[in-house]
């Protein structure tokens, strides 16, 4: 065991990765993660599925690292070879762990599968390895020692790596006695850009202290900030700064963590016992979807309409003939008619409609494409704004749906200011 | 001059590549472009904005290669090292190089600026080297031969790197004479697991060519199975394989390319003339966000319906209250009239309706959750099935929503078979 730094080194692996057809967002990962105990991959090698190369590549690193993070090779096919290569180069062989074969039969059964050939290659693993249980998928990790190097072996697939993450960091800090932290306040917002919210924060805080490092996440449709300081005594530092922040734009931010913005209206409107709904055009049932993709919407959300076509505007939702005939389907008077529409159909307090042109045709010299109408209110008070976001079609849609939920969630927590992105992305 | 296929591999450099905060999409880039003559990177390394380091990778790095890339490290600040690195490495010194001075100068001057000491750091390249125009930043890419490998070396802008890639393959092109492509021929299924795909492919052709290599990419919902030939003349067995697969799930097969799901419903519903709806409980608007995430789904998709409440699934669809009362929610009977109450308030031709448990919470010991039953048709038929996903929520809508949309591309489609999946998926 040492107190030193540890030298990380990265392996990752797959065909996938070398053709192009994916882009390494895993590395990325488990970097953001390593940062959490102060520490940075020094080096990362990505290879192909060969055995010869994985062999030779995987003694090379072991003997100048003191943590191998291998991704990728752990799945049912005969591409995977992270297992065998790692028997070879440890002269352990393989052999069926019992451990790893009963996951392999509880995720079987729980998905009514028969375990087959390929599912039970993924239990063939090196001779003496201890698992890394994978919360989520089949493949199970495992680690090991090679010249007293710590090769630690993950999925490549995304969600399974996330879940084993944690359990890789605790056996680090155990391995390494590392007591270093760093303290991360995530703050999510929606409506800001990244370098707009960074000139802000340089213009107003030209004092910001150096112990409180300020970094930016943009995301589609949220802009995460974050706050970080390494010692625990300069945590009242870090809120201080995050003070500093809300004054700037707290109105912006929408909670703090892994918060998304739909998650931010249900515990809003159960807060405030509201139901909500929408009338969606071109968003086309995203706005729906964010709200049900959370568990519980269903206290808040008795429903949404997607009204694509001019027909439904009027049938489902009472938009009169002659407001879509003289002023269009994407105007203030339709979207207006919509939310009265969604909320007599729906019978929930508030809601919110938009109606716009999501691309890449149908635009016009007045309505280019990109030009949206949102209306949102109760029976007594709906407010309107045109916006355009001249944007690929489908982030059109994300942003238009993020921005219909934003305006529900300044209404509901009762900021009267409009947002400040609704001057950038006014119609001009 | 050689005719062999030359053996290339990629260096990335940057501090914000080894800490997290930029996910490389460069890489994909290249690796994509070089498919194009029929090459695919080896190996690739990633460093940070070491000196040391750098040089060290560097030598190493062409002792064993044909063809070296080098992305990034070109900038104009201090840690921008590759030229520095690079002369060193080469032992050829640096030198104001006038071509690259004289991009540098006009390159300000078209924006009003004055070039500054930094800029100026630029043209700084190794002795001897040949430029690399870039036709979009301020930053030159230059190559070298270095022991006979030849370097290329690239900016780290993706947009500078995209513009500067066509010269680099014309200069592989020339410096190879590669007239070689790779021929990749891509298909998307939903349905299949990759390790059942695999499995089946295995079992049924033991004699499958060595020339036409089978590879596969699970995403959710869609998996895509690709199949490659490295020469022109392997084509035709590579179109009996293509047959192979259809005999072996051609139902499953979405289409080729990236067509995603929703997007074959939409074309095929437009050939046969018929409009489609939807009325989602348990997916919540995402069946319809798919649909409308296709341009053109105005044709066929008039809009659809998000009930997620008992009481809109009555009002809005006119599911009975005995029906709910004595079946409940997630049940045949509701579903069925889900399906024609979304038939008649949209004036679709075709329409399909979902009700299950997303979870985490509502689950039941008959209907635990993941539960879901679908139902789909038109006014004088419609089917019905109870399958069951226990994943994570929006894992599971993900999958019920594509599933729905697969049973209406089935019936589009004409294809009678019930799909296999059911029978692993069915609730029993």
């Amino acid at each position: 065991m040492s107190t030193d730094i540890p030298r990380v080194q990265l392996l990752l692996t797959g065909d996938e990765l070398m053709s192009g057809d994916t882009v390494d967002s895993n590395s990325a990962m488990i970097a953001r993660e390593l940062a959490g105990l102060g520490l940075t991959p020094c080096r990362r090698v990505t290879l192909g599925d060969d055995r010869g190369a994985l062999a030779q590549e995987i003694e090379a690193l072991c003997a100048n690292a003191d943590v191998l993070i291998i991704n990728g090779g752990l799945g049912p096919t005969i591409d995977d070879l992270t297992a065998a290569v790692l028997a070879e180069v440890a002269g352990s062989g393989l052999c069926e762990h019992p451990d790893a074969l009963s996951h392999l039969k509880q995720w079987c059964d729980k998905r009514r599968l028969v375990l087959n050939a390929a599912n039970r290659k993924q239990a063939m693993l090196p001779n003496g390895c201890t698992l890394i249980p994978n919360p989520v998928g089949s493949a199970v990790g495992f680690s090991l020692l090679l010249n007293n190097c710590l090769v630690l072996c993950t999925p490549g697939v995304p969600g399974e790596l996330r879940a084993m993450l944690p359990i890789i960091l605790e056996r680090l800090r155990a391995r390494f006695g590392i007591t270093l932290q760093k303290d991360v306040l995530r703050l999510q917002t929606f409506g800001l850009g990244e370098s707009t919210a960074q000139q802000l924060v340089m213009d107003n805080h030209p004092d910001w202290p150096g112990e409180v490092i300020l970094s930016f996440r943009a995301g589609a449709p949220q802009l995460e900030i974050k706050l970080s300081v390494r010692r625990v005594e300069d945590i009242p530092l870090r809120d201080r700064c995050r003070e500093w922040l809300d004054t700037l734009f707290g109105d912006h931010i929408i909670g703090e963590g892994d918060t998304r913005i739909a998650e931010a209206v249900i515990n809003l409107a159960r807060e405030s016992g509201v139901t909500i709904s929408c009338a969606e055009s071109c968003t086309g049932g995203m706005i729906a979807s964010m709200l049900t993709q959370i568990a519980g919407a269903s206290d808040v959300f008795p429903g949404g309409f997607v009204t694509y076509s001019n027909s439904l505007k009027q049938s489902v939702l009472g938009v009169q003939a002659t407001t879509l005939e003289s002023q269009g389907a994407v105007s203030e008077a339709t979207v207006k008619e919509m939310v009265i529409g969604a909320l007599d159909a729906s019978g929930a307090d508030l809601a919110v409609a938009v109606s716009g042109i999501a691309g890449p045709d149908g635009g016009s010299d007045g309505k280019p494409v990109g030009t949206v109408w949102l209306a949102w209110g109760d029976r007594q008070n709906v407010d309107t704004v045109c916006l355009c976001w001249p944007v690929e079609r489908v982030l059109f849609q994300t942003m238009v749906a993020a921005a219909a939920l934003d305006v529900l969630r300044r209404r509901l927590a009762g900021i009267d200011k409009q947002s400040s992105y609704f001057d950038q992305r006014r119609l001009r």
